[in-house]
C-alpha cells in the first residue's frame, strides 16, 4: 500500500495543467465587487465556486444571498466525529483593474509569462482558493480525506465585507468548526516558507477641537483667541515623544514584549529596510527608537494621524480663523492592548493637555484587539511541518502589521482560531496593474496543503 | 457774515429728513456684488451714485467699466491749486442677504425702528458714502468748498476688489491727490469718537509635507515611516512657544514697540475682553503673554493656521497613512515687518526643524506690510479736531487687526496716505441679517465731515 500523501501529491503533479486551466477559467470571471455594473460577474464567480465544490463531491452547497454579494457555503463531514473540522475561508471577488492602460495583458485573460501567470485576482485570491481545493481533490481522488471541511467563500472582501458579520452571527451552528484556515495573508518570497501568526489590532478615533462659535476673520480676531487648528496640531504633536514613543498615559502598560527567540526569528525574515524604502518612496524610515522596522511593524503599537481637516483648504488664500479642527487618529494595537483601554488613555491625555481656551470631543469608532496565535499550537505546527516538508527548511514566523477583520470576527462570533497562510507575495501587484502569481510556489502550495490536511488529522 | 461751518451744519440739520430719504433710496437698490443675477442692480447703484455726484455739481463724472462691476469717478477741483485734493473712497456694493428668514424687515426696504435704520448695506457702506457726500452738499449750498475732491466708488469690495488694482494703475494721473479718505473702517460706540490709525499687514503661505509617494495602509506600514500629517502638526506646534510667541527666527526683530503714551491710549478704548468673549463665543481668550487683548490685536504680530488638510476626512474611518499633508498659514504683521522677511523666516524655521524623513515645500502667497499713520499728521489732526468738536471729547486712537488692502494699494500705486474713519459700529451686523445704522451717530458723522473738510484746508 502506497503512502496516501505521495499518491495525492503524484495526482496533483499529474493534473497540474488541468488545475492551471481551471484557475484560468475562474480568473476569467471579472468579479469586481466595487462596481455595480459587474454584479452579474460577481454572482457568476460565486456559481463557479459552488459548482466546483459540487464537482469535488462536497455537500450541502448553498449560495446565500446577502444585502450585497452572496456567500457560498459547502461542507464535507465524512471524516467522522473524531476528526477535526477545518473551515476554509476565501473571497471570490477581486479589485478593480484601473488603470487599464498599464496592464501588459488583458486583466481577465490570464496570461502565463515565464514563471508567472498574470490576471486580476489571480493571487488575491482565486489562486489561493484553488490551492485549498486542488489539494482536497488530490487527496479525495487517491484515497480518503483525513479531516472534515466547511467552506465559506464571500464576495465582498475587497469592499470591507459589509455583510459578513451578520452572516456569521446568523449561521453560527452551520459554521461550527475546530480551526479556520485563511489562505489570504501570503508569504514573503519563493525561497522562504512563512507563517503569519500575529495581526495587529485597531482603535480608531476622531478628535474635534472647537474654538470660536463661528469662523472668524484672522485679522480682526488673530491674537485674541486660541486657534483650534493650532491647538489640534499641538495636541497631536504631544502624542509622540522625541523617541517616537506614544505618550498616551499607560499606552505601553499591556504591551507584551517579545522574547529573544522571537526577536531572532523576526530578524531572519527576508525583508528589511531597503524593501520598505522601495515600497514607500520615503527618503528615510522612521519609528520608535530601539526596535528594527520589522519589530516596529509587527510587535509594537503605533499611533497614526489618518486625516486632518480645518478651515480653508481650497486653492489660494482665505484669512479665516477656523471655528473648529478635526483629526482622524488611529492606533495599531498589539497583544494584550484593548481598544477600550486606548480610548480611555486618549481621553485622559486630552483631559490633561487640552487647554481651557478650547472645547473638544473624542469620538470612538471601530476597533478590535490584536490577535496572536500560539506558534506551538497543533494547527500552527501542522502547517509548519507541511511547509518544512515541501521547502526542506522550517518556515519563518511573521507578524503582520495590519488587521484582518475576518480573523477577529471568527474569534468573536465563532469562537475559533485562524491559521493565516497563503502563497501570494508582497510584489504580486495585488491591488495594482499586472497582478501575478508565481506558479512554482503555487504548485508547492498545493503540495503543502496536502501535507497540512494530513498533519491536522494527527 | 456767519461762520461757514455753522451755516453748513445748520443746512445739514434742516435737510436731515431729505438726507435720510436719499439714503433710503440708495439702500433700496439690491447691489449684491457676489451674485451674477443681481448684476443689473449693481450697475443701477453705480448710476445712482454717479447721478448724485452730478446733482451736487461735481464734474468729470464717468462710469468706468472693468472686467467686473464698474468704477464711478467724479471730481471737483474748484478750490484751486493751493488747496489739497482729497480722494473719497467708497464701495456701492453690498453683502448677500442670506439667511433671509432671520431679517425682521425686508433687507432692501430700509426700515427705521427707534434710533436705527435697518437695511442691507445701510452701514457697510452706503450710509458712510452719504456722510461724505451730504457734508459736501451742506458746504456747497451755503458757501464754498474749502478743498478739492476726487471720488472713487467701486462695486466689488465685498468680493475682494479683483479689478481695483488694475484700475488704480491705469488711472494714476486721474487719481492724483494729497490724501485719501476711507470711511469704511468704523467706530466703536456712539459715545466715543474714534480714529483707526494702524492696520496690520499679512504674509500668507501654504506648507506642504510629503511622506510616502502614495497613500499607505496604516496597518501594513504604520511604524515604518514618518506620518506627514503628524510631522505637519509637530512643525506647526513648534511655531509658538509656551508664552504664545511666534518662534520663527527673527520674527520680532523688526516689530516696532509701542510707547507708554500709545499703550495708555489703547487702554482707554471702550472695548475689552468681555466684548471679545461675546463676539467669539470662546470659553477664554488667549494670546501672547504680557499684552492685553487690544494690544495683541493691534500692535503685535500673530501666526494663524487658516486651514489643514490631509488623508481621509469623510464620515467614518479609513486606515490610511497619508502621502501628504497641507496647511494654510498666515501671519498678521505690524510695523516694520516685511512679508518677504517673514517668508524667509519660515523657510529658515523649516530648514532647521523639518526632519530628513519627509520632504516639504513652502508656497508664498499674497501679502503686504502693515500700515500706520502718524497720529500727528495734519490729516489725522484735522479729523481728530473735527471729532472732538462734535463729540466734545477727543477721539480714541484704534489700531485695526485686519488689513484693508485698499490702503496699501493707495500707498503703493498712488503714493498717498489714507485717513481711515467712518461711523459704523462693531455690532451693526455688517455681514449678517438685520444690518443697521445708528442714526444719531450718522447725523453727527455729517457734522464731523463738515468740520473735517474745513480743517483740511487749514
Amino acid at each position: 500500500m502506497t503512502n496516501p500523501r505521495s499518491s495525492a501529491i503524484q495526482y496533483a503533479h499529474e493534473n497540474s495543467t488541468r488545475f492551471l486551466n481551471e484557475l484560468k477559467e475562474f480568473a476569467s470571471i471579472p468579479s469586481i465587487s466595487t462596481d455595480e455594473t459587474t454584479k452579474a460577474a460577481v454572482l457568476q464567480a460565486a456559481q463557479w465556486v459552488a459548482n466546483h465544490l459540487r464537482s469535488l463531491g462536497m455537500g450541502n452547497i448553498q449560495i446565500f444571498p446577502t444585502a450585497g454579494h452572496p456567500v457560498v457555503y459547502g461542507d464535507w463531514l465524512g471524516a467522522g466525529n473524531k476528526a477535526p473540522i477545518a473551515l476554509i475561508y476565501g473571497h471570490y471577488d477581486v479589485q478593480p483593474v484601473d488603470p487599464l492602460n498599464l496592464w501588459l495583458s488583458e486583466p481577465f485573460t490570464p496570461d502565463v509569462r515565464g514563471d508567472y501567470i498574470y490576471a486580476r485576482g489571480i493571487t488575491d485570491m482565486k489562486g489561493q482558493i484553488m490551492v485549498a481545493l486542488d489539494s482536497i481533490e488530490a487527496i479525495l481522488k487517491t484515497g480518503q480525506l483525513p479531516i472534515n471541511f466547511k467552506f465559506l467563500f464571500e464576495g465582498e472582501e475587497e469592499i470591507g465585507s459589509p455583510n459578513l458579520v451578520t452572516f456569521l452571527g446568523a449561521h453560527k451552528d452551520l459554521l461550527r468548526c475546530d480551526i479556520a484556515i485563511n489562505p489570504d495573508t501570503g508569504t514573503l518570497s519563493p525561497d522562504i516558507p512563512c507563517i503569519t501568526y500575529a495581526l495587529r489590532g485597531l482603535a480608531y478615533m476622531e478628535l474635534r477641537i472647537f474654538g470660536p462659535d463661528h469662523d472668524l476673520h484672522s485679522g480682526i480676531f488673530g491674537g485674541a483667541v486660541l486657534n483650534p487648528a493650532q491647538e489640534l496640531c499641538e495636541l497631536i504633536a504631544g502624542m509622540h515623544d522625541a523617541q517616537g514613543r506614544v505618550t498616551l498615559p499607560g499606552f505601553y502598560d499591556q504591551v507584551r514584549s517579545i522574547d529573544p527567540e522571537e526577536k531572532e526569528e523576526l530578524a531572519r525574515l527576508p525583508i528589511g529596510d531597503q524593501y520598505y524604502l522601495n515600497a514607500t518612496g520615503v527618503p528615510a524610515l522612521y519609528g520608535e527608537a530601539g526596535y528594527t522596522t520589522i519589530e516596529r511593524l509587527g510587535t509594537r503599537p503605533t499611533l497614526e494621524v489618518n486625516g486632518l481637516l480645518s478651515g480653508f483648504t481650497g486653492e489660494g488664500s482665505k484669512t479665516v480663523l477656523p471655528a473648529w479642527a478635526m483629526a482622524k487618529i488611529s492606533t495599531r494595537l498589539v497583544p494584550d492592548q484593548q481598544p477600550s483601554d486606548v480610548y480611555q488613555q486618549m481621553q485622559s491625555y486630552l483631559e490633561a493637555h487640552a487647554p481651557k481656551e478650547i472645547r473638544w470631543s473624542l469620538i470612538t469608532m471601530h476597533g478590535g484587539p490584536a490577535s496572536i496565535s500560539d506558534r506551538n499550537s497543533i494547527y500552527i505546527k501542522a502547517l509548519s511541518r507541511a511547509l518544512e516538508t515541501v521547502w526542506h527548511k522550517p518556515p519563518v514566523f511573521k507578524r503582520e502589521g495590519g488587521s484582518v477583520p475576518i480573523v477577529l470576527d471568527f474569534q468573536r462570533i465563532l469562537g475559533v482560531e485562524t491559521v493565516n497562510t497563503g502563497f501570494s507575495m508582497p510584489d504580486d501587484n495585488m491591488h495594482s496593474p499586472n497582478e501575478k502569481l508565481h506558479l512554482p510556489t503555487w504548485y508547492r502550495g498545493i503540495d503543502t496543503f496536502i501535507h497540512f490536511y494530513f498533519n491536522l488529522a494527527q
